[in-house]
């Protein structure tokens, strides 16, 4: 951590800091400039991290070095993490295909598209029985019955099944029915519900917020994993921005971005970074050829019925010929879909 | 609500479209143009905002016209909602001046810094017992302790207390202390929570989430509000944005903007939308001027100690001059501070 | 184009609306919802873009049906447009890879990284020479002298050469060395600027704004387009965001967001996009999987010596590398390097 | 300037370094931490910035610790700037209060304006005869018919007048005729225009961008001032956000953060910060309370037939009421209007 001085900061001020940072148990470092006094700080980060050092007189800014996560960390973990959902693999050159619709709405449609996206070569299945909207007035979701059709129909088409948990209370439940749980990009920092999905011991899907930075993101994974739970895949779903032809903003970039900093697989999902149908194949075959590990596509039989997002969910013919783009560009970038 | 055609659409596609939305029990009033066809819809807006008439063949855009909540809309209920915390009233002209720490870390610093806000003016006690941090490793709050300690300094010093809550089980635990629930920023799209506090009597303080659009903020008003808890006062803490030398970005805007949509009270927090304290003096004569219910500011008496975002508290004495600030705004804009 | 009235509307509003529309010779189309009318208004687009709808009493909103831009349209001109710079051609299939440094700094050093990206496969060759510093203060560009230089090594190594021009006054001078010239994101609304490089008849590298819209670009290329130039190439290289761990936010999805909209060829500029070296092979892959008409790359022999944005640039070992993956990924998405 | 190493350099690669730095005329100064490596860089700063040190290997991160500005630093010049305009003063505790339409569209339409915003109070006069339009199918501005109705216009009302120049081949033209240059924030960073306002001897009105920080600003102000004119006023207008219900976003905190780190004059533009005219008062407030040196407003006798932004653009009745406040405030804040 460095410490920049006020220009004309007096040597009370500076003995005041030093002092301060001795109390803390860490060492101080001078270096006196033309215009700035700077003092490096040497010793535990997270004694650092939480002293509030921006605050005593004559600092002017306080510049942490390191990166505030540590088991998320490629340095603390060189070798790339590869998750298990059921048999699948994702991560270490296996790719995650994950496909689904946005809500289950009854065992008849989600068998349907179940059926169709397995043909196409998806390797997991989704689907939502919480909801998480921002209509209070709109469609919420089946909740236990929606868990009971997905892994009904997961089993039937040898499909391990992820969906949304929202609430800390659902935790047990979501865990009897799902081989992966994901945490919406909307509770990114629930802190209390990514601490009890610490607790058990099943993948993580952990989804970017809106306005989260990469390292937020991964701040956030540093939670689960620090529960003790490893199995943590991140996913790109696009952040708010100005751009107004699409729904979020693809962050293509966080993908190397992700992989440079942890170890963790990463993941993008088109279907909400864009909102438009249109726009998903061609940014599915950019994340694979970017490097991710898997992508997350919506899917409905019949997008103008579905309960939920049904706008920009990709039929199930246009899904086959996405996988068959995915199969070309696994094979040019050296990976495989089990 | 309108629908948008592609161009060259068929009479078959616009046959479905209309038969689609008569199905739907809506009437559909065609507009021919030279460009484009366009169709109005006409109904039960509930019906028309969750059918995915987007996902209809030959439909390029569907453009909602009314706004998405009603009882949170001034159209609903035209006179300003006046919320009553204890005996303090935020609302209808009168501003509710809301100080404390971030964190609430002991009885003997919490009524130190009471009995000085209280000394300048204030009339509402904040501090947090539980703590969202982005850190798992950070200081995450005193817990049922600090409610105590809460309770017992505001009822010392004449002051109701506000406090955040993060997890729907804290809910009843919470209640039995404050005299407000402060949803925080993270958590305005914590849809299961919104539920719950939907559910209780006390009045809750909704913090803007960091991505989230003025309309956002007001949806999950209406969670709160369609609970039956109509005891909402909405606050403007800044926004993510990519100017880097403030925290965020504090969209003053919102406090005129949210007036003309809703009839909820607003309050601006210029300590977390800036993250500096030689730019919250600034900023709250701003919101008073610019037509803010209150100001809601962290002080600290030992802002170089505090165990959580120090560094953005005033001291006391700063605080004191602000306060002498808000009474000079508020005659001018004829508002009291109770 | 869509009026929405305000809930209310007196008859006296409504009919002075529609006289306004029909003074301007244009038809409206009533129709009366249960909380609202709406005026579909039909006729010349141009003449209603320009009149200033939303300042008549009673009026709600209004809400543009068709694309502010006509010639950069798809619908207007459906078939590809294919660029050619000097014999190389970009879109249709054709990828153009432009490289080299960020700003020319002597022959010598040109020569030397000109040899080494035409060595890798690049087809037309970069270097600024008169160059957008933020700080006055900064190293300026060598101007005419950079001109010649670069002509004279472009003509060496076989390679057309692009470069930026900032100043309407610099036109005559840069067409006269110039096989295709560069408008940077600065000046993507320089407005007066757009007009000159509309009058003549070298292709146009037209740079995304740091907060323009896709819409914004392609009207920014309208500009160009009106005046009779035709060869434009538009360019993604990052918006303005808040994640601070990149230099920009590249925006991979306006790739296929401006071929669903244009006929205009579009390039990616993972360089300016990202900031970082280590991140631009996969945003270089990813651009080309996503549909690309070619990858715009700063490769620099000493980074560490370079004059201007070193830091970002690629060794020609490094950019040796990433063409190995073009030509991969070329041949999947069915495309060459010509 | 400190310069991070990565973890595990090599003591060739630091020796490299330092030898790079000294080389450069600098001072390097090692502290050794657990985790990294630092080298606090001591020595001339213009030197410094442009050598790109994050080129070199085993270089992570480097800091910057110096502003990069120096004559629009409030260190350098401790004392508030005065710019005078015509007889008007702007800053040092008077207010400029601009106003007029947004187009010159005639000589009548103009007087009749003007008369109104003089009797309310504003003592500068606006309004454009270069238009920077986003489509080039908009109207462009009389040109130097609309300076010389603006010249007369102010001229027989006694207030002097601002207007905005596009093109460096303009600055003659609109010297001849002008008291003050606008800048807009589309030509924020036009530098060949920049450096051609820094050669005349009238006061510029330089408008922030909508994607530059607050340093990026006061960077172009640093063009005008280093080309030996020292009358520069900055201007808050909004930025460009992901909130939808507002044409852009604006700063307010932009006003004392501007105000800490320089010694220009800041006034705030409400009418193109959010295109709103139901938000206008409320912004013009909250900028006086803030601290802001003057606020630029649009008004228009008859929005809904301007040629230009008429919906954004105030009433006179509306700015008659606009103003009372502005002096109610004015007394506040210890200011005057002249």
């Amino acid at each position: 951590m460095i410490i920049v001085l006020r220009p004309l900061s007096t040597e009370e001020q500076i003995g005041h800091i030093v002092a301060h940072i001795e109390n803390l148990g860490l060492k101080a470092h001078l270096s006196r400039g033309e215009h700035r006094t700077i003092i490096g700080v040497i010793g535990d980060e997270e004694v650092l991290r939480n002293a509030p050092l921006a605050a005593v007189p004559g600092v002017e800014q306080v510049l942490p070095i390191l990166k505030p996560f540590k088991l998320a960390s490629r340095e603390f973990h060189p070798q790339d993490t590869v998750v298990k959902v059921g048999q699948v693999l994702i991560g270490g050159g296996s790719l995650g295909m994950i496909a689904g619709p946005c809500a289950i709405e009854s065992y008849e449609v989600l068998d349907e598209i179940a059926k169709s996206v397995r043909a196409a070569g998806a390797n997991i299945l989704r689907g939502g029985a919480f909801k998480p909207r921002t209509s209070p007035y709109s469609f919420q979701g089946l909740g236990e019955r929606g868990l009971q059709i997905l892994r009904e129909v997961g089993d039937k088409h040898g499909m391990p099944v992820v969906t949304e948990i929202m609430d800390p209370r659902q935790v047990d439940l979501v865990n009897r029915y799902a081989d992966m749980v994901q945490i919406g990009a909307r509770n990114m920092q629930n802190f209390d519900l990514l601490k009890e999905v610490g607790q058990i011991r099943k993948p993580v899907l952990l989804k970017r917020g809106m306005s989260a930075t990469v390292k937020d993101l991964l701040m956030s994974a540093e939670y689960v994993l620090s529960g003790g739970n490893t199995q943590v895949v991140v996913c790109e779903r696009g952040v708010r921005s100005f751009e107004d032809s699409t729904r979020n903003m693809l962050d293509m970039s966080a993908v190397p971005n992700v992989k440079g900093m942890s170890h963790l697989p990463i993941i993008v999902d088109p279907s909400h970074a864009t909102g438009r149908p249109d726009l998903i194949p061609a940014m599915a075959r950019a994340s694979v050829a970017a490097g991710a590990d898997g992508v997350h596509i919506e899917v409905h039989s019949c997008p103008e019925k579905a309960l939920s997002d049904g706008a920009q969910a990709l039929l199930p013919s246009q899904y086959m010929a996405v996988m068959a783009d995915m199969r070309r560009l696994a094979e040019v970038v050296g990976k495989t879909i089990s």
